[in-house]
């Protein structure tokens, strides 16, 4: 990893602005496994397999993307919102590989359809039920354009579906979470719990994204699986409202991905009582805990951003309205002269009025208050009076910088997180694929 | 430069794509001097007058950026658009400087104003003319934020005044060109003539501009003279038109400048017939000549973008409306993944496809084709039979590099400019104000 992580023992670093890393607890009626296809060539596991014997309600948020892999494409025509398993495969994004690429998909879904259907006659109850390939869903993470790999994939899937277990150490996440990576150099990985009820309810999820990270809907890849008893319809409002202010306020480089996808599941085994409505308090329990979950594994991401060695927190105050804000966040986060100032240290603040200004939103330059940490940089369309560049400079060296613009024009607000932009961010992606 | 000059007569290139230097022509009833008011600290010359003595028409279009110098809000309020002189500094943008920004400005406008009297006053005719301080116009660019050195540049201005000669080889072009510059690695200059009934029309433009290029409306700074004479109203529906197809279908790194200018002058001293309609075929010749001329200056900069060592035409055609694929064509340029893959020299084209489909305009995945020098690589969904890596990683090698995208959905066509992202770009910025 790029950002040191003895930085994050360092008193000047937030560590509240950093993602966390937990132990991951088990979620009961989930089993895992990871193995690798060879899919690298170097052995490493790129194969993930999460089953449900017992099924689990899941929702998903997809990349808007108008260039989609086959597996976003397969999950999009799957109606249903009671699934069995979710495979995920690493190196190759099955995208623009036509209708060979799909139809290594559906291949690949009859045979795991068979295997688990055969696995499941296995059991000691001798209960044998049938695995259906519209209860299979997919992800792939990846390059694009190249042969979807569907023969060593489909090879692999008698070895992936024996290696179930349930059993959910913290050795079995944090395997199955390497086992999605790309170009990222940690695994991420966030845990909470909350009560609904007298239940307790636990959440555990993972993640993979480090470039093409500039989500709108959904971002990269996220799986979360919650013993919690919650509908389908009721997961699916719930996510979509928690990735605004998290996997969607996260960028690393501006570019979206074809194959972004957040996903959640719901096992039921937590046994709370039924809910009925979209306003049962008890939810808003369950939101918050994901919230703090999903925030968590976004601002990893960032942190694990390629090439990255700052973490950045830009929130835009005093908008006339949140998308107003976002817009203008965003303007500044994708900023390619901003990104490469900070990774200068320099405080360069001018580059913020700058990123502000082509945002399109109308601002007014004169009331536009600009502070970098606790310093304020900016006001009344000049650089503040008590403008220190030594302090600033010193401020400048911390791993995780906080940038403020109030634009005092409304009581909007919105957050965005992102990194800086350093030579090694170009040296990763300069031939990503060899 | 970044980009090696001799590389120009590489026959792998095509020089047609590049921006080309020639030598520019004097225009009668300009007159130019540049000096040093030791802005940057090491004598290089900071400071540009274009005097126009016995006046031009001109016209201008400026950036869209919500935060702009105090020099473009002065422009913005001259009304008149006959003007007697434009002076232009550079490392110091004048921008977010507040009211003493503002205020440094009028004074050094008065005292030009003086200045300029004086001199008309010691004409061998010994007519005196007042040069009032709304005939004059002015450009900044550099750092954003710092205090404006009003006094070091109006220190200069008697100097500066005394050494404006009319006579203009091409030193005095590239004294002026050079004096303009801030990241730039060298100056931009073009020259274009036409004929306007009987009479041949020369026009000298010079450019600046190397990073913080993504223009919407107007970019950078580039500067345009002409003997013809044309009324100002219609000099202003030309150069907007001819902007659309040059200055502002260039990208360097998608952040838009607060100092963006682009303005033509034209002294009449052709004398060429009066034209009293915008479709006289007079103005068609000239307007030919002047969308040449900033082409090449638009591709000048691009060849010059900070920490470029490849020139990339994005060509997209097929598209349901003009802006559609504009939009699509700067999707593709401003993407950073798709510009250091061509940095790379790797023939990654999963990223176009990406970079269109994020574009947020409705494609259609499957009819779109896409190609890079004449080989085509991708098409209906899916890499092109007659794909060869081998073959196209030889083109990669080029300093000028093709790429096209048929969205096979109409007959709307844009073609948009850019260079690649390379870790000089990353060096030049990460502490461009020390």
């Amino acid at each position: 990893m790029t950002l040191n992580l003895k930085n994050l023992l360092n008193p000047k670093v937030k560590m509240s602005k950093m993602g966390e890393f937990q132990e991951l607890q088990p979620i009961e009626g989930l089993e895992l496994s990871a193995v690798s296809a060879d899919l690298y060539g170097d052995g490493r596991d790129d194969l993930t397999l999460f089953y449900f014997k017992e099924g689990a309600n899941f929702a998903a948020v997809y990349t808007t993307s108008k260039v989609t892999s086959a597996c976003i494409n397969w999950n999009l025509k799957i109606k249903r919102h009671f699934v069995k398993a979710l495979m995920v495969n690493t190196k190759n994004a099955n995208t623009f590989t036509g209708i060979k690429g799909a139809q290594g998909l559906k291949e690949i879904a009859q045979t795991l359809s068979k295997q688990l259907t055969l696995k499941s006659s296995q059991t000691p109850k001798g209960v044998s039920e049938v695995v259906k390939i519209t209860d299979l869903l997919f992800a792939s993470t990846g390059v694009i354009g190249e042969d979807f790999p569907h023969l060593k994939i489909k090879n692999r899937i008698p070895e992936l579906v024996k290696k179930l277990k349930s059993e959910q150490n913290k050795f079995v996440w944090f395997k199955a979470a390497s086992a999605i990576m790309t170009t990222d150099t940690r695994p991420k990985v966030a845990y909470e719990e909350c009560k609904m009820g007298n239940k307790l309810i636990k959440i555990s999820g993972i993640a993979k994204g480090s470039g093409m990270i500039a989500p709108n809907m959904a971002t990269m890849l996220s799986f979360i699986f919650t013993d919690a008893n919650i509908p389908s319809v009721f997961l699916k409002a719930i996510l979509k409202k928690v990735t605004l202010t998290t996997f969607n306020s996260i960028t690393v480089d501006s570019d979206m991905s074809t194959n972004d996808m957040v996903a959640i599941f719901s096992t039921g085994k937590a046994k709370n009582s039924k809910i009925y409505n979209v306003l049962d308090p008890k939810l808003q329990d369950f939101e918050k805990a994901l919230h703090k979950l999903c925030l968590n594994l976004a601002k990893q991401i960032v942190v694990d951003g390629e090439g990255a060695k700052k973490f950045i927190t830009i929130k835009v105050i005093g908008g006339r309205s949140a998308s107003m804000a976002k817009n203008i966040g965003f303007s500044v986060a994708n900023s390619p002269l901003f990104k490469t100032a900070i990774g200068g240290e320099d405080p360069n603040w001018g580059r913020i009025a700058m990123a502000v200004g082509k945002s399109g939103e109308n601002i007014v330059a004169n009331k536009m208050q600009i502070t970098i940490g606790n310093h304020l940089v900016a006001e009344q369309g000049k650089v503040s009076k008590n403008y220190n560049e030594k302090d600033l400079k010193e401020y400048m060296k911390w791993d995780s910088i906080d940038v403020e613009v109030n634009l005092n024009l409304g009581n909007a607000s919105h957050t965005v997180y992102t990194c800086d932009f350093t030579n090694d961010y170009i040296d990763i992606n300069a031939d990503y694929r060899n």
